[in-house]
């Protein structure tokens, strides 16, 4: 199996909300990570993508960038998030697509910092677009331990 | 049906991923709204609760606080969450249980702007409570508009 099948496995097994959101694991090519859902399971009063969901999803794909980045590198570590901005720019009104992009000078220090103390901290910013344009700009910061 | 009734109803309606939840509208007294999940459809990887489901059920305690207060002044208006600052304070490993209280000053004001403009913002702090001590705070601004 591999490491995208993996993820997603993992996601349904242990978060049941996952699967009502029916989210499903997209591309990843190293550096970027893709997260969607479709749009009727995640739907609001206004006929948009819930502002719970958008959310949801936002942090799970910063979640799930580290850890694939985590089992690449052999390290398994438990990462949570602490503190989040999120920032509503457009409504959502199309499947859920949430980018997460980890630049390689930032997954580096925060490596090396995690060898040497055991923990570490690490800013990830989440991006779902609407019809291309920022539609929801989400900031976590996400501490990986033992 | 109680207007607490009719908000839940609501909720479960147009919010699909609230059943997922299974949300609940708790206790309110005009100025202060209980929201309230159990704990295992709102599980994650580590058995606590998922973070995505408190920032949902935090987003929400503020925006069903603002419908009710809202509808008991007779307007009629559309509510969205344009940015939310959200910490993580502690694991939350019991029933999931959201407070909003919205302050008469605070209130008082926001409907008055809202009056003179149709737009006015405001807002609202959400906690979330593990055994007594802050577990999660949510801080959300919301726009009501025509």
């Amino acid at each position: 199996m591999s490491a995208i099948a993996r993820l997603q496995q993992t996601l349904h097994q242990d978060i049941p909300l996952t699967r009502a959101m029916q989210l499903e694991v997209g591309d990843y090519d190293g550096e970027r990570l893709l997260l969607t859902a479709p749009l009727p399971p995640n739907i609001n009063d206004k006929g948009t993508a819930f502002g719970g969901s958008l959310y949801s999803l936002a942090v799970l794909c910063g979640w799930s960038l580290l850890r694939l980045k985590l089992e690449e590198a052999g390290l398994k570590k438990n990462i949570v998030i602490h503190e989040a901005t999120t920032r509503y720019l457009l409504p959502v009104n199309e499947a859920l697509h949430a980018e997460c992009s980890l630049p390689l000078a930032a997954w580096e220090s925060f490596l090396h910092t995690l060898q040497q103390r055991d923990r570490a901290r690490i800013a990830l910013t989440v991006v779902i677009r609407q019809q291309g344009k920022p539609a929801v700009e989400f900031t976590g910061q996400y501490v990986a331990h033992d």
